[in-house]
């Protein structure tokens, strides 16, 4: 049961019947704790922590401080914040800073950071002698609801966003909601767009505490601790349950890309510079819902009410940008939900709940002409 | 039962549990159905073939025009034959070509080939857009007993062999001996060390087969249809029991490594150029037998019956190189079996069985020493 009430909270622990099953852990100053964390694991006392340029400058000494008082020997590895840095060169120059310290099978990589550190680093961690154990210490709001959780890794290529990668699950997630705290605002906002993204797929109740609370949530001028906590926690227990029907996105696990395909379109076409991920998503799930309105399977009103939350947390609702609608209906046809040539697109039918369905072309294209077109101010 | 019989013999399949399930079919002439096995699969009709330069003159036009018949649309992507080709760079090149080729999640790769196509095809099957279907159709007598089956893939690093990769099941494993006949005698000569190798680890019966049948299967004058098969698919179903028990390798599976360790070194100091992966095992085995006997844990009789083998084989038992004993010890300590600093060595108690055990270095460094010194002639 979510509450808007804003007490103090437990760790709430999830287990995931993934992989070799581990605990997704959601703990308001959970970071430190980490140490603790690692030792119950039965961890080599040499650990490989990764983070960004950003992060480094605002917990790497506290986190390595802690963590050599509790007896571990942290080693630091640090790549530019920024996508740019999910990268074969960035992966390559991690693979060669592992091998010279002979970094071994049994010792842990913890990737501490955002959506493009857990991915890269997940990556690195999935295929140094091919695997290693992996730590997500996700510290973002859209790596904590969703990059972290599911075991996706993987790398960007020229031709698109996580081309390369593999499925591989980590050892621990630990979320800590007061690392939100301090996120840009931007990034911050950016990943209310996955929360949104799972009250319509999946949650109704979910999606109405969101519009009940998205003052504050959106403000963070009194950090809502409990109501975070549980948001966040809530957010990953809906994703566990569609990744453990589904490990490796056969079936099921597509309705998670609601708003993605057009989302990846448009980062993909317009460079990966201009929209972050959360604001493309966000984009892309409004177009998405214009496409499920126009072919009668998603009302006016809720239609309505999923713009007004995502603009009210912030997000872009209406494009305002240069890409060309030929280009993004192109992109979509390398969309790695592609099966047989025919997209398959998660559509809306009310707030809650969604099907995966094939559209046709003709519909897709008036609508996605549309939704680029306009560009208001 | 193995008998050393001569007739021809029906298809041979050991259904593997791990990954999502495969079977792994031995199959006399099972490559003039490749497309029955595929349509089995139900996979979409196009296929992505690999193969190397050599397996290209000897093959390719007959496979695509039995697919093409069978209602399949193969494409071909040939890589330099030889252990350069599991590269970055390759792989890279790899990705490139099907993301032009706009290669979809669920068609599916087919690597047909030795090890080193298996190992990097596979790898580049199990990354490309976290994984797409595999199909490994291994032509050396190495990748038929050992590299094929298990899920290891991956590429070399400059640093060392095999250092990146991914444990990734194929769809199907199909072994077709008659492959073998085409094989230079070197290639053909190597796999026998692997195949001793599963005799001193796991199967007395298969090492005295060996024994009694090793001129008709060294030379192999006159083809042993149902004896290579049988023993093929012995070595397929002596590592699934291990693999099953053991699918990544955390405890079981390095029994394996038999012969390995050294064996990895070795190739590693010379530069992967000088020794083929069998024969540096053959010669991996030899130091390995002369350090358990040397720890008084296997007699003076059995090493001797291995090394014979291994000989009789057209394997090298003592060697022959410019490589210095100090290399190879160094080399050992990066190693992936590494735990914690020591070695765990695979050690012969007696012929079909082994323990893994770590040993002192004072010993490994001696006898490490004799063997790598004594360069008689």
């Amino acid at each position: 049961m979510l509450t808007g009430s804003g007490e103090q909270v437990a760790p709430i622990v999830r287990h995931v019947h993934a992989g070799e099953g581990y605990d997704a852990v959601v703990d308001w100053g959970g970071l430190g704790h980490l140490p603790q964390y690692l030792t119950q694991l039965g961890l080599p006392p040499r650990v490989f922590l990764f983070t960004d340029s950003n992060l480094q400058k605002l917990y790497a000494s506290t986190i390595i401080a802690k963590l050599t008082q509790a007896g571990f020997e942290p080693q630091l590895y640090v790549v530019p914040a920024g996508e740019a840095s999910k990268s074969q060169q960035q992966l390559s120059a991690i693979y060669d800073w592992l091998l010279e310290q002979k970094a071994e099978r049994r010792e842990a990589i913890i990737a501490f950071g955002g959506g493009v550190v857990g991915d890269m680093v997940g990556y690195a961690a999935a295929t140094y002698l091919r695997g290693v154990p992996l730590i997500q210490v996700p510290t973002s709001l859209l790596a904590q609801v969703d990059a972290a959780i599911g075991g996706k890794t993987g790398i960007n290529h020229p031709q698109g966003k996580n081309l390369i990668g593999a499925f591989y699950h980590p050892r621990l997630v630990l979320a800590d909601p007061a690392t939100l705290l301090t996120l840009p605002p931007r990034e911050r906002t950016e990943g209310w767009a996955e929360v949104v993204k799972y009250g319509i797929i999946l949650d109704a109740e979910l999606f109405a505490l969101l519009e009940e609370h998205v003052n504050v949530l959106s403000t963070f001028t009194h950090p809502p601790v409990a109501l975070l906590s549980q948001i966040v926690a809530r957010c990953i227990e809906l994703k566990v349950r569609v990744i453990e029907e589904d490990e490796r996105e056969q079936g099921r696990r597509a309705i998670l890309n609601y708003g993605h395909t057009i989302g990846h379109a448009l980062e993909n076409v317009s460079g990966y510079g201009e929209w972050l991920h959360g604001e493309a998503v966000s984009l892309g799930m409004v177009a998405a819902a214009a496409l499920a309105q126009a072919a009668g399977m998603f009302s006016a009103d809720e239609v309505l009410r999923q713009n007004r939350l995502l603009k009210a947390f912030g997000l872009p609702v209406v494009y305002q940008g240069a890409v060309r609608a030929q280009d993004i209906l192109a992109k979509i046809q390398l969309d790695k939900k592609v099966v047989g040539k025919r997209v398959r697109w998660v559509m809306p039918k009310r707030i809650g709940e969604v099907v995966v369905t094939p559209m046709t072309d003709e519909l897709v294209s008036l609508v996605v002409t549309g939704f680029f077109a306009e560009k208001r101010p």
